[in-house]
């Protein structure tokens, strides 16, 4: 990874208190494990800040690399599209650079959860809670 | 957990396949790591099978407990309120029975993922990756 960066967690977004506080705690143990990271969150719907408002709450940061990262368990429209037409990716791409007043950074978006081994672990683990 | 069970692991679903991949590859992992269950996918929108037809899937399998899983990050309008109306569920509760033609079983309803320390190991995981 880049020296000097952020990291925008960005949850969907809910009616209901759930999703904003798992991804503000999500967020809150990645700042634990990144110590010289600026980690911020972002909604795509129904939660504030925004994807806007939380690519520009950097401005001031002086980062030079803003990584996005998408909390959803899988790829979907919301991460293959809507997500991409925010950050001004176009299909497949990765990697772009976002004009703040004073200075261009790079943007690097990074891939869902997806399938891991840890994802069934903590399933078993619900399941033998319930 | 109770013996003689099965696990019916639900996924939000969607018009394109990468939810539908993820949730049939942690139900995989699943199966790996529980030897005798019972393990089947289901969908709660865009895919099938749906979820009446995930449980009634376990009809013929003479499971005594069927547990159902919701494979997704967070609680939210479609785990508190979408799911649990599917299985008869009244707020707040976990178990219910449910009536094939010549049985009852119980019925586990557990908690998704939610917040753990290796959601945000993942998540760093992918940074490092992107």
């Amino acid at each position: 990874m880049e020296e000097n960066f952020g990291v925008l967690v960005l949850g969907h977004g809910s009616k209901l208190t759930y999703n904003k506080s798992t991804v503000e705690a999500v967020a809150n143990m990645l700042a634990e494990r990144m110590n010289d990271a600026i980690i911020k969150t972002a909604y795509l719907n129904m939660d504030s800040p925004t994807v806007e408002e939380g690519i520009e709450s950097f401005a001031s940061t002086g980062v030079k690399t803003l990584y996005v990262l998408p909390l959803f368990l899988a790829h979907g429209t919301h991460t293959l599209k809507d997500i991409p037409a925010i950050l001004g990716l176009t299909d497949g791409q990765r990697r772009t650079t976002h004009s703040f007043d004073d200075r261009i950074v790079d943007v690097v978006y990074a891939e869902p959860l997806g399938v891991d081994p840890c994802i069934a672990d903590l399933a078993l683990k619900r399941l033998k809670e319930a």
